[in-house]
């Protein structure tokens, strides 16, 4: 039993709150058309979607609230599967509150968050994962993020996961059936085929899995930890790449004092530089405790930049720095820094040497190639143009429990173990996959998805 | 000569900036359709309105942007009067600004400040008065201000000032008639009748320009000074008539320490509290200048409260305090605090005092019938419901310099003066009136009436 019917007509302010020429409100529900006829002075009829201009009044009088255009869409061929009445109404706060209170008076509740495309999921005009590709799609803030959110929304994930479902289904009904005629002891699916195609669904689940971390910094970014000894120029080089983006920066809060995170979008990826503190040997207990959180937040990163000074470092310098920067497990470069102080004889010291690149990042000189640098690093991953990338911990989540099973009926059928255990397993790896794109749910897990959306969606 | 050509196509969002289930952006200009053809997946044509779902791609590619409704209104039938395409989109800051970059691409430009109103007014969709509205509509934060802005913006307002103007033309009219026949000496105008109507003429400004503190009340709200001794009570009453409102109150920045300033909805007006502090003679030249600050404060009050505390107040200092009143001209009424600390017997002694109403701040008592008589002292000014009310400060200038000329009139006919002298009288009366509605105008003035307005309206 759900907290909040279904069989309400519900209401909420669909754009954001503050100052605009437009302000939107959205009523669904079954009686969302006989609420909005009271205040609405055109006579709402019809099949297909009407879009028409109306004084909205205050019921049973003359007194003009706003004159707005109506759009009207009529059940089941709206974003809920329910009749749907939008008003877009100036952008007075004042016009805003009270039609929402009107509509309010007139029998509708205010919507829960998330509660239209719940209602969407739940007349089965989208599915779950789909539901959850919107929530993301509106979040999305850069162009990967973005393109990740429009497949998923669109169904380009959900369509996998229901052809993986489909195949495990098949599999299990076949092995269903022997259980049927068990005292025949008949083997309608042959134990070879099983393993194979067994075989072949853990792979690809292996694979959406492996692809999460890719998935992960589409989604919220990728993390760049700027390590290296102090008056390195690691402040200068995170100015340097931050160059025209500055206004967004100083607008990131909860940055702490010893490790400054800031973002660029590059190439229509979100990357979070993790500017840390110099890190040098020391006796002081306090800079010790500061230096073992910047060692935690070095964790965090996926690539690590070692900065430095091309003046005053040797190749030894360098050697050590390889064994400490080993340690991480964690990919990394060597970025020499000041080529504009520096001989040509000097630079010639560097050169040729892996993983090592040489910039100015006071005269911004090669922060471009960096960048470029940076971006083929993430390429180095599989093409995720053309794939189908994981980026959902609930998603993740059930496809480590779906291999998980598939895992067990492996060993089942290696150890020519009992057909009802083959087929108990096969049938959690169907119920997991189900899970994903909502063909098996819980109220529960239905409130915590939709509770992350925003209201009036 | 514009600044901005009224030939371009131009493009704004028009909901506001933030997180939302929806972001409007909006189109409108001659290509304005052709452009929206370039995202749009679906072919637009027709003349009536359209409301459509569709795909928004990447010129040129299959790669989707977003999935939104669309509405489509052709030119002349649209609020500017020009070809208007809106796209209703997922609101992702992310889609929203790619979709701005993509139209501005395309060709189009970013409207300034009210330039969608602007051409509505240009294309003779509504007149200067009636586009104001449009701008005070949006910012109307109470039923009387919201009633005043709907009323101008709908043309009530206008019809009032064209009416006059159409009156004033026709005067005119005759006296041009007869300086075209100057020589036969004939008089089209009746003088006797000209006196006469001009005369009725002015004493419908004279009332329109009396409304306009009514307006000016109505539009931003009615200033109530709360003065009084220290320890009457005065913090108290704020809170008991703020009460549930507590929560806007707080976020009303920019009050000083010395007087503080709140507000609240009463009755659909909004009335602005302004709590003093207390008033009492002093030598500390510190206090005598924040002392005379308050003293300002309240000259910009239309009401006064004064608030005494019943225990240890007198008839005479009753007196006192009413002669320090009348030196503000101010209306004000007394208000006896800490009823429920008095006995029945000294109540006695306040009653039937004239302007005097008794009160407990502390138990929230009589607050009501407090607040009924401000909303009664509002309504002593005529019926405000049914007559036009001037709110704009540039209306009540035009139809000052309208009285003017309409004055210089009557001295003129007075005088017997030449025909001459009252048609060029008149002709100035009929362009500021002219000004109010548009029919005159210039760059400069649009330019500042429109930059008011919000982006995207």
């Amino acid at each position: 039993m759900h907290l909040y019917s279904k069989e309400d007509t519900i209401v909420a302010l669909a754009t954001p709150a503050g100052v605009g020429a437009l302000g939107v409100v959205r009523l669904s529900g079954r009686h969302a058309v006989e609420i909005a006829q009271k205040f609405c002075k055109k006579k709402i009829a019809g099949k297909d979607s009407l879009l028409f201009f109306a004084k909205l009044a205050y019921p049973d009088t003359e007194n003009i609230l706003d004159e707005a255009m109506v759009s009207v869409y009529f059940a089941p061929r709206s974003f809920t599967g329910e009749d749907i009445v939008e008003f877009c109404c100036h952008g007075s706060s004042f016009i805003l509150k009270e039609l929402l209170r009107l509509i309010l008076e007139a029998g509708a509740r205010l919507a829960q968050a998330g509660e239209f495309t719940q209602r969407a999921f739940l007349n089965g005009r989208m599915d779950l994962a789909q539901a959850e590709g919107v929530a993301d799609l509106i979040a999305s803030d850069s162009s990967a993020s973005h393109r990740l959110a429009m497949t998923q929304m669109r169904g380009g994930f959900s369509d996998k996961i229901k052809q993986m479902r489909e195949d495990l289904i098949r599999l299990a009904a076949l092995l269903e059936l022997e259980l049927d005629f068990a005292e025949e002891d008949v083997e309608f699916a042959n134990r070879q085929e099983l393993y194979t195609q067994n075989t072949q669904l853990a792979y690809a689940i292996e694979q959406l899995i492996g692809s999460y971390k890719l998935g992960n910094v589409m989604k919220h970014g990728f993390p760049v930890a700027i390590v290296g000894k102090p008056n390195a120029g690691k402040s200068t080089l995170l100015n340097a790449l931050l160059d025209e983006d500055r206004a967004i920066v100083s607008s990131i809060a909860g940055t702490t004092r010893d490790t400054i995170e800031e973002q660029k979008n590059i190439g229509g990826i979100r990357f979070r530089f993790i500017d840390t503190a110099g890190l040098r040997e020391t006796e002081d207990v306090i800079e010790k405790l500061g230096i073992e959180r910047t060692l935690k937040k070095i964790q965090e990163a996926q690539l690590i930049l070692y900065l430095f000074d091309m003046q005053d470092f040797s190749l030894e310098d360098l050697e050590e720095a390889k064994i400490q920067l080993e340690a991480y497990q964690i990919p990394y470069y060597f970025v020499g820094n000041k080529t504009d102080l520096l001989s040509e004889d000097s630079l010639k010291t560097w050169a040729n040497i892996p993983q090592l690149m040489s910039i100015s990042a006071q005269n911004k000189a090669d922060i471009k190639a960096l960048e470029a640098m940076l971006l083929t690093h993430i390429d180095q991953t599989p093409d995720h143009e053309s794939q189908i990338i994981l980026s959902n911990a609930r998603h993740l989540s059930c496809l480590q429990n779906t291999l998980k099973a598939l895992h067990t009926v492996r060993n089942t059928l290696d150890a020519r173990l009992s057909t009802e255990l083959i087929a108990s397993d096969l049938r959690e790896a169907v119920y997991h996959l189900g899970e994903i794109v909502g063909e098996i749910t819980n109220n529960d897990l239905l409130d915590f998805i939709f509770s992350k959306f925003c209201i009036g969606k």
